[in-house]
């Protein structure tokens, strides 16, 4: 195998409220040099004007597009074939509230259900999104539970991975 | 105060991978009929095209956001007087590696600097802040000990709330 070695990744991040709801945000990655300018915003029944998805918008894409990524990223490495890859989740929360006043939320709990189009036998394509849930730097930050599963395809089945 | 009520939100997502390392993300907002398309992408040195921002460039986004939404929803309901709010955050990650294998990563913990443009008395901003905290979807998903901080702004100092 090796030595072992670690690494570091660190974002910034400098967010402004702008319109009624929307908040302009540029992030950065210094290690990498690189910048995006990112939104969000409400819809109108939120008190926003629509102009960008909601928090949990991008919360979810970043969830699903770091799994995806460490699974293609981690193909390469333990020579796992990979032609594909699919990604559907469902995310839940719930909140509390007493009457008017502000409310307390919880995860209600996150399913993500993987499809790969590989031609490596299901035991390998299983390591392969075990690997990747531990290389997930946003499943890592989650509270123990919030992940209820990941299930994956094989053929008619899903497994329990 | 009024009765106890609760509510649930969910979001669904479908991610495809399409480019060398893009993730084109469609996410579905069920209970708002609401739909958003997004995309991941790496920069070249990680194998990608730089289409779109990687994924922890969205989930900085996401929570610097999902924080700040709550902190101007809250306001309005706690009646605190609100002209204007900036977050600064700080995210960090670290991962080991055994030789060329995949990685396996962790928090290195958020800090969250807030400023608010506020006539509110600073007992009241506190408030405000801690309240947005217990409300936010994103913060409430992650393990305890990820949020290192939250740092509130008043005049040249810092307050940790």
């Amino acid at each position: 195998m090796g030595n072992r070695k670690t690494f570091e990744l660190e974002f910034h991040c400098h967010g402004r409220a702008s319109g009624k709801m929307r908040n302009d945000i540029s992030v950065h990655w210094p290690g990498m040099g690189e910048s995006f300018e990112l939104a969000t915003d409400e819809g109108p029944l939120h008190g926003g004007d629509g102009t960008a998805p909601p928090p949990l918008a991008l919360f979810s894409a970043a969830l699903a597009g770091c799994l995806m990524t460490q699974i293609r990223a981690f193909a390469r490495r333990m020579r796992v074939p990979l032609q594909g890859v699919e990604v559907r989740a469902r995310l839940r929360w719930r909140a509390e509230q007493e009457g008017a006043g502000p409310y307390v939320s919880a995860p209600g709990g996150f399913e993500l259900d993987i499809e790969l189009d590989s031609a490596a036998p299901i035991e390998n394509q299983i390591s392969l999104v075990q690997a990747a849930q531990k290389g997930c730097f946003i499943e890592q930050c989650l509270a123990p539970g919030v992940i209820l599963g990941h299930r994956l395809r094989h053929g008619s089945d899903w497994i329990n991975v």
